[in-house]
């Protein structure tokens, strides 16, 4: 393949994006809106959105930290699983793109999550009747290198018992999972930008890097390279869903480390170098939106985004004038491309 | 078993310890001397010990460093692998330990270890017909989860090679590495106490832990549960080697961590608990010393040390005027044991 002098991806979208509330909302919200055509908000706010009123609040808050991007930027609204009776789901589905489901604990601000499968039946049934997605963090809280593998077989249950209900698996990280895909045709992925590049030799094979520590965990070799494989493929179920989960900095660089990688800032113009390398640039649309637009049936605002070869340095931070300040991924790195103003 | 209200170890030693050098070795050799006859002392300093005059000055240091300790503290020093003339490993036996091997680039401050085996086989021919132990780091440079298991092979090729050469594994972590203790007459282990207590899970399963970040890194709970059982059972090869590894503050809490625990304030009281907790009490003086003794015929001496059953609180930090400040495994944590004065 050529190597174009520049890239324009229809309709970019990321998948599963983390924007928090109040100064963190502000400082980086315009950081993805400016490049995207709308994302998937995660709702594990304190306390997490559970109500339609939440909802529609946090998206008025998300469309003003956007500002000048608002306008071709539509945040996909995620309320936090519960038990949620018939009448809220009906109020809430115009709201609404999906729920979160979040086991009891496995991650940020999961306090709220669910300890049983079970209890959740009746609310998934509901889902499934309604047409509402649902998208699980699908860990348990055994060891930390079996925890995605050891709620396979959770995903299959769910998506055998409600072969309607479409099922997104979030952030995967191993084989096991790509290979799941193909085996339920209501099963979808996102995978994240840094699980195509980093494995858990990145995070604690040379020094340690608290700014590579996420959930799940980075795996071995062979799980990044299948994941790679997958996204580079386009395979058809497999989205690009960032989960760019920023921390202030002190609370990454402590003892206790808070987990998530903050990508947002750089995430076309990496995933378009990554796909350059492996001479796939022509998969690199339905990777980004393009297979997100037809699993779901999107309809963002059509808003086209060009990325020109021109070097482009990460920044060492982003921060505001409360003090605030985020480390994003490769920070200091210089990246091929980068977005056109 | 009874519950003793105390216990007294003849002659423990610590078979594996870094001291370090100027402040940092003032402020950590009194934690071990204190209670312990004798420890083996790492040579990875920069530059690392390489010749008799080298070793013979840091012995001196150490034994300054020791203070009133001194006199029952015995250091059994090592030279960092190289290849040594038979020359000077003549001139070097009377002050020698043993030769600390480590391969090129897998731990703090291994720049100057070896490259490959072969090139490393004159010396270590030397070293069985002198009679000099060989003491390893076992690890390959690969991903950070098989360092230790890819580097077996090579263990038994040099125990196969050298039948007289005494070797011991460092600092094992896996049950792969009990598993083929049994299998060589020449092979031996040392372990160390963090390794018996911790999986990767308490480094990376929930927040960050860098004071728990360590080469070679914590495995699976069923490694950590073979060296456990290994230890508890006094394995009659396997050696209580602390590892102890202080690094200052600074470098353990930044954006990229340095790799070690500090365990030596607290090493034999948490040895007591975790054997009394496991009832195996009666085989505590056998890893924490007897083995050793046995294995390479030591002289440490005569020295016994108490602990007694009265609650202690492992500081917060040790610091020095300098501003010097490292922080211990399980800092602030209350053990139920502690050295008698």
């Amino acid at each position: 393949m050529t190597s174009p002098e520049s890239i324009t991806l229809r309709q970019p979208l990321d998948m599963h994006l983390h924007l928090r509330d109040g100064d963190m909302l502000r400082l980086v919200a315009p950081l993805s809106a400016a490049s995207l055509a709308g994302a998937v908000i995660m709702p594990n706010l304190v306390p997490p959105l559970t109500s339609v009123e939440m909802l529609s609040a946090y998206r008025e808050r998300i469309l003003a930290a956007a500002g000048p991007y608002a306008a071709d930027f539509q945040p996909l609204m995620t309320l936090f699983f519960q038990d949620y009776p018939e009448s809220l789901l009906a109020a809430a589905k115009p709201h609404l793109f999906a729920i979160k489901l979040y086991p009891h604990g496995v991650t940020t601000n999961s306090e709220s999550g669910i300890h049983s499968i079970d209890t959740a039946e009746p609310t998934l049934k509901r889902m499934e009747e309604m047409g509402i997605p649902l998208l699980v963090h699908g860990e348990t809280t055994g060891f930390v290198l079996d925890r995605e593998a050891e709620f396979l077989s959770i995903y299959e249950r769910i998506a055998t018992r409600f072969p309607k209900l479409r099922i997104v698996m979030e952030h995967i990280t191993t084989a096991a999972a790509v290979q799941l895909l193909d085996r339920f045709e209501n099963l979808h992925a996102t995978v994240t930008a840094h699980h195509l590049v980093i494995t858990l030799d990145d995070v604690a094979g040379g020094l340690l890097q608290p700014h590579l520590f996420c959930k799940p965990i980075a795996k071995r070799p062979e799980d990044r390279d299948a994941l790679l494989a997958a996204a580079l493929a386009a395979h058809p179920k497999l989205m690009l869903g960032s989960d760019s989960a920023p921390h202030p900095r002190h609370a990454k660089e402590c003892c206790g480390c808070a987990a998530g990688v903050f990508t947002a800032p750089l995430l076309l113009p990496r995933m378009a170098e990554l796909f350059e390398a492996h001479d796939a640039l022509e998969n690199l649309e339905a990777f980004t939106g393009g297979n997100a637009i037809r699993i779901h049936g999107l309809t963002p605002p059509d808003r086209s985004v060009t990325l020109i070869r021109a070097p482009w340095t990460v920044p060492d931070s982003y921060q505001d004038d409360s003090g605030l300040s985020v480390i994003p991924w490769e920070a200091g790195r210089t990246l091929p491309w980068q977005i056109a103003d």
